[in-house]
């Protein structure tokens, strides 16, 4: 048993790495690749990853009256329609598994932070320095693809300790787009900032991360003081002021949760990395 | 040449038809018809429906670079990413068009739609008759899919004096999804208020349109000013303002644009209805 636990868990990783190593590149893509691959193409392997583990039920009112298709409940999942929803329905943690580990997720992260990128390369910067981007951490510089590949891709109901210890290992793999997103406004002069919802507990094993990630030079890290009772869109709203109060002037802000890019001042463009997996209130 | 525009014309509103009238009801839905329909499905008919006239180029500077799948293109627009677009990009209107009649934009509008009745239907109301619901009117209460399918799907640079005579016509459909949810809030006994950035000149053959499509017994509907220069996102939070102002309690907002949901005060909830066929900023 043990002994299939470890193989599995190999071919986990081996996979994910292999999802997240796959070249953000698109220069070569062909002007005709319209299409995205088939969600299918990685059911195979999905299934393989599935845990045995029965995952958690629906809790979305709408989704369960209505029988809408994954693909929907995800479209008003990632347009901020449905909220405080706090598993993936079971039914849909299959497609979102398709979606996470098929080469959707990448095309996505990849349409936004080209945006991203061809929005900062069109601002006219002061050179002062005074510049910065606010970047989120969880599913935005770090991918926790190899937590949650095991964990029913949110389909589980979310366990702070497992995940919690995940963290502490401080192993998570960066987010390609949002690497390249970052190591692009560096050169351009902007200076990114991390902000993150994550606690003081978790902040030298974020630090860590981050660093073997290949997220260095930043302006800050800041994280959510250990005891204080505050909502992530509050603590956020209240950190960018305060970023904007000491001078900084934030041209970009990109998260995947709703909770990192709404609440003034939410910095001049916001970008909404995808993320059909868990919802951050 | 007369006779052959007039059967195509005939043939697109017998097909648009077909589409909005299509049974919302999702009580039949089968629990594991979790599956879309192939966007396919729809492509003889879109092919049918395109226009002889070449789209317009894209503006698109992350997706010109990207060559990003079409389907991610929309992920980025709809979640805000993308803004200030002026056309579908060329590679796309086929995407589109199958994307708004293949019944994928029917499914999206109900995954939201159901969400929001859902949402009206938990909410513990006063019964003083003060709380609202606002909607806006373009792909929200009515659907233009009559005059966008003649149009390239959004894919043509828009036309002021054609969409305008459309409008003057007053003969839109209603969005069935969004025709529910109004139905059903009336029931529950809040109001709607219809909030639009079309112009004062618009106006009475907007409430002729909303009272031929079925949407009777709002509260007001409120208008752009005819020469006023204002963003729409300004003027729609300084009308929400003033309903606020006058005591009501805006409990639910609806729209198919940013546009129309963001900018305090936004309203209790809001819900973002598909659409990928124009940006208004």
């Amino acid at each position: 048993m043990a002994a299939a636990k470890n193989n599995r868990t190999l071919l986990l990783f081996a996979a994910v790495v292999a999802v997240l190593a796959t070249t953000g590149s698109s220069s070569a893509r062909s002007r005709w690749d319209l299409r995205l691959p088939s969600e299918d193409e990685a059911a195979p392997l999905i299934h393989m990853l599935r845990p045995r583990e029965a995952s958690a039920g629906s809790h979305h009112l709408g989704l369960l009256r209505a029988r809408v298709p994954c693909d929907s409940w995800r479209f008003a999942v990632e347009t901020n329609s449905v909220r405080d929803w706090d598993t993936v329905p079971e039914q849909c943690e299959r497609y979102v598994g398709n979606y996470m580990m098929g080469g959707h997720y990448r095309a996505d992260s990849r349409a936004v932070v080209d945006e991203a990128v061809a929005y900062a390369e069109s601002l006219n910067l002061t050179g002062t320095g005074n510049e910065v981007w606010v970047f989120d951490v969880d599913e935005t510089t770090l991918s926790n693809l190899p937590y949650y590949a095991k964990h029913g891709f949110g389909a589980e109901p979310y366990n702070s300790t497992a995940f919690g210890a995940y963290a502490k290992d401080a192993n998570a793999p960066a987010l390609p787009e949002s690497l390249r997103l970052y190591k692009r406004l560096q050169a351009l002069g902007i200076k990114p900032v991390i902000l993150t919802g994550r606690r003081e507990d978790k902040r030298e094993a974020t630090a860590t991360n981050l660093a073997r990630a290949g997220y260095t030079g930043y302006l800050d890290l800041i994280v959510k003081p250990q005891h204080v009772r505050v909502r992530s869109l509050e603590f956020k709203a209240g950190e960018r002021k305060k970023l904007e109060d000491a001078g900084y002037v934030i041209v970009g802000n990109i998260g995947d949760q709703w909770t990192d890019i709404l609440g003034a001042p939410e910095g001049a463009r916001t970008f909404k990395l995808p993320d059909p997996m868990y919802y951050v209130g």
